[in-house]
């Protein structure tokens, strides 16, 4: 676990998390205000044009802001506008900013923006990763999921129909900023779904976090400014301490999938879109707390309180009745399987998590006890 | 210019040759019957899967030998065949391999062959840095031209319609095995194709290898063994020596694409397979020495005998008549291109390549030498 750093007296004032990765290092800036602040965008790779990947949602809201902050930077800045839903994060929306870039004239030093959620994130980061072998890009995410978890550490994929995120790229971006301020204008419901990656950091690394969010997480979701800032601060911390050490997965950061192997079932199998991320991630991580409890890792209080906390956060905590034999099928695809067995992130003991097997019986049951 | 290595006393016995990138580093085999030896696998990840990934032509030639030999490492070996040609190097087709690994639960240790020519390798490779964030992969170049060029260095690539090659990743194979037995297979057209990306390493980097050539190419074009293997060596040593020392092309790998900015022009201009690749360079490298002699960089008597090489190599030294309009748009979006500007591969002096751009006056003044 990373050591905290020193809370600033300005809760929302600009700080800055290194994410250390030798050439392809990076800064996650943090702070209130930074999408209309030029200053936001200084020291970023020089080009004649950029491009502002977003989605039909957030477009009205933020890219005229983030188009005018960058004006000066970019003789040209274009546009696409994707439409919004997990469902749509495949080939065909990903092809329209292929589109975009090619009808513009995009040479290989263009920048991309990824001004979105997670969804947005993915595709704009996808889309660097390949358009000509490999274009700059910076993530600007506009939801509390993408800015604590899913903007920072640079995977990046669209889904295929039989598994999600099959089809991707480990790309790092160039800069991440989160500006708080944006966190005004999501949804309550968008809100919650962030705070299961929030939440998530608790049990795989840091049981101090996990006390500071139960005493605070009346004030997150009443979006207390200090609060959120201490939450994504902590969160990109966790997260940058995690990726740092294992870029590419060969280990350490597969602890970042709690929650997801149930999770990810759960979205495939529901059909993507109907669940948003977050929230098949809280309810995955009930199933991963139980599964813990019958491997004999935690105790039921410890599942208890944290099944409590999700609750409290407004996400789902029972899972949708699909069947276990669907579960374990759409699982048996996750990429941390291999050779067909299933691999779980599981905890070991609070703020400590673990990757194995578990017998298809105790995954049996722990669906039986969480679905309805 | 990497020294020759020594000849070997039997010129078809295994040669090895290095491409050191550090980690990322691999070695191109190159020999005679390496296609049906199981010592030609030794060494490769260890993994329950393999996967061929090949094409309607070469399938039925070389599928079944190609999965006997990997038998004995690999429980389970999976085969997907796509269908053949330039004009298929698209998503869909890309497609038909995540369907294939994703319906056989294929996961992240699962090993690609890439079995066929360039359009295979280039889809198999890309395939690999995606499926799930990128598995291992292994070349079986069945081609000249893959063998020589579009196997080695790791570009990976589908076209879009507005460009060739614009969606990729550089994405390193674990190995490069070159069965020149394979080679016996091989159409005419075809083996003519390989030979432009063979004369090209003459102008860029070794003008003693152009003498070669020149002294040799009626061996070659008779498929004479010791021939084809020298060529084969000294083609992928020089390719090894230019990708060694820049992987991700910020500059001198983009000599390799002499004839190559001519060439896309002309097959995407035709449409994709109308003009195999080789043959658009091989005409590509006619204009472009075209536009070096007019830049006062060589003189008519070299540009002269390279294109009588060319073109007894059996390849078109005069393009199609599209108007000097539209080559230059299509060479617009060129990957090299930066800022509207076309930068072109140029001899700078008989076995010196530079990279520069040129007045359009001067391209048209070409393009009306070359094209009817």
């Amino acid at each position: 676990m990373p050591p905290l750093s020193d809370s600033p007296s300005n809760p929302v004032a600009l700080q800055r998390v290194p994410i250390d990765l030798g050439e392809r290092s990076y800064a996650i800036d943090i702070g209130a205000g930074l999408l209309d602040d030029p200053r936001s965008w200084d020291g970023l790779p020089a080009a004649a044009a950029a491009l502002i990947v977003t989605n039909t949602v957030v477009a009205p809201l933020y890219e005229a802001r983030l188009r005018a902050a960058l004006a000066n930077r970019y003789k040209t800045v274009h546009t696409v506008t994707l439409p919004d839903g997990e469902d749509r994060k495949d080939w065909s929306t990903l092809n329209l900013i292929f589109d975009a870039l090619l009808a513009n004239g995009c040479d290989r030093k263009t920048v991309l923006f990824a001004l979105g959620g997670g969804v947005v994130g993915d595709m704009a980061g996808f889309a660097a990763a390949c358009y000509m072998r490999g274009v700059p890009f910076v993530q600007v995410p506009t939801t509390l999921l993408a800015q604590v978890d899913s903007s920072v550490g640079g995977k990046t994929a669209i889904n295929h129909p039989l598994g999600k995120n099959m089809v991707g790229a480990f790309y790092q971006p160039q800069r991440v900023v989160c500006d708080l301020d944006v966190l005004n204008t999501l949804p309550l419901r968008e809100l919650s779904a962030g705070l299961a990656e929030v939440i998530k950091y608790g049990p795989i690394a840091d049981a101090a976090f996990l006390d500071w969010i139960e005493t605070n997480i009346d004030a997150l979701l009443a979006r207390d400014p200090a609060a959120l800032a201490h939450a994504v601060r902590r969160s990109c911390e966790i997260k940058a301490w995690v990726v740092g050490q294992d870029e590419r997965e060969g280990g350490l950061r597969a602890i970042l999938n709690f929650g997801h192997t149930f999770g990810h079932a759960i979205e495939a199998g529901m059909g993507y879109g109907q669940w948003l991320h977050g929230e098949a991630v809280g309810c995955g991580m009930v199933m991963a707390l139980q599964l813990s409890q019958r491997l004999g890792l935690v105790d039921a209080a410890y599942v208890r309180r944290v099944t409590t906390l999700i609750e409290r956060a407004g996400l789902p905590v029972t899972g949708p009745a699909l069947g276990a034999d669907r579960y374990l099928e759409l699982m048996r695809v996750d990429k941390k399987a291999e050779g067909g067995e299933i691999r779980f992130v599981v905890i070991a003991r609070p703020g400590e998590a673990a990757v194995r097997g578990a017998p298809d019986a105790l995954v049996r049951d722990v669906l039986a006890a969480c679905c309805r």
